[in-house]
């Protein structure tokens, strides 16, 4: 499932279509949200996204690229179609590792999340269906998510990872995404495929 | 906020709009969501709304009306809404009695997603905005809420309760919905506004 939720690009949706197309994916939906309508983050409005910020720093405050909410919304989205399908699990990629320090990406949250989930559903309800909250990279560092990728055979030329890619595909090479993606590459010794920008 | 989920109306918008000018609310958004893509429900479905179900059976089995995950999407971009308005206060009108059995309307569900929210926003992670839902009918029998909407001057023609009304704004006056609002009037002596097709 990937979600369209007034992002500053569509090409995330294009990175995810291309992911879909190389493995076969047995369904695939594209979510329309409207994000914009609240604003409230820097990825979901005219704010600037930060650039250059030491790696350092992402530690500490939560910056302007948080969007309110927005975990919480995808895996509710995410938990009404696995209720559809008759399937309990869903999985999501969020690190808290290496990360902005978004609190949606965070174990503590996932695990309240699953607990709701299951009191949500009639599936989980009824005993049917438990619900089961998976998030594989949780624990990772870029530079380890990215060495599984290439135990994996992920071609990394299909993934996204900037905030703020021009129009034309070139990521900017200096937002926290970047930076943190820059830096995993790095830590492997493996160059990054990704068309930047700026070096 | 009014959510046009996909349901098989647009009478419910209609009576939040008036709602909201009779009472002049500050700001009221009506949020699209397309539930219809997922469906699993008679209510986002063409599978038809059940009727004239005899009311001893509602605390059965939960009837094909649920949606799944409804609450928890409508809660969600409720909680990104306030988060983004600087408030923690988010009223939602489940009732746990005289109810369809829906599972996310029960008090145990609004306390898990209360903790999930918790620590899903910046807000209340940075301990500057505790959500909290509020669910003043959660507990009150249809009667009940109907006796405490009459002393507080509530025009119930503006209220619209229906499942599968009419185009034209009739009631059937035969699904879960219609049949709790009619026992709920008729247990206060009150003549319910409600224009019904069917006596």
């Amino acid at each position: 499932m990937t979600m369209r939720y007034g992002q500053r690009h569509e090409l995330e949706v294009e990175a995810a279509r291309r992911v879909e197309r190389h493995y076969g994916v047995a369904a695939h939906r594209v979510v329309d949200i409207d994000l914009r309508a609240f604003g409230g983050s820097a990825l979901t409005s005219d704010v600037p996204v930060p650039k250059d910020r030491p790696l350092t720093d992402m530690a500490g405050e939560i910056p302007v690229t948080y969007v309110p909410a927005r975990n919480t919304i995808f895996l509710s989205f995410a938990l009404a179609w696995a209720e559809v399908l008759g399937v309990g699990d869903i999985f999501i990629g969020v690190t808290a590792v290496d990360y902005s320090g978004y609190p949606d990406c965070r174990p503590e949250y996932i695990g309240a999340y699953e607990r709701m989930a299951n009191l949500a559903t009639k599936a989980a309800v009824e005993g049917r269906q438990r619900v089961r909250i998976h998030t594989p990279l949780i624990r990772m560092t870029k530079a380890e998510i990215i060495r599984r990728g290439l135990e994996l055979g992920v071609d990394y030329t299909m993934t996204l990872t900037c905030y703020d890619p021009a129009p034309d595909g070139l990521a900017c090479g200096r937002c926290d995404a970047c930076l943190l993606r820059r830096r995993g590459f790095a830590e492997n010794g493996v160059p990054d495929p990704t068309r930047y920008r700026t070096i």
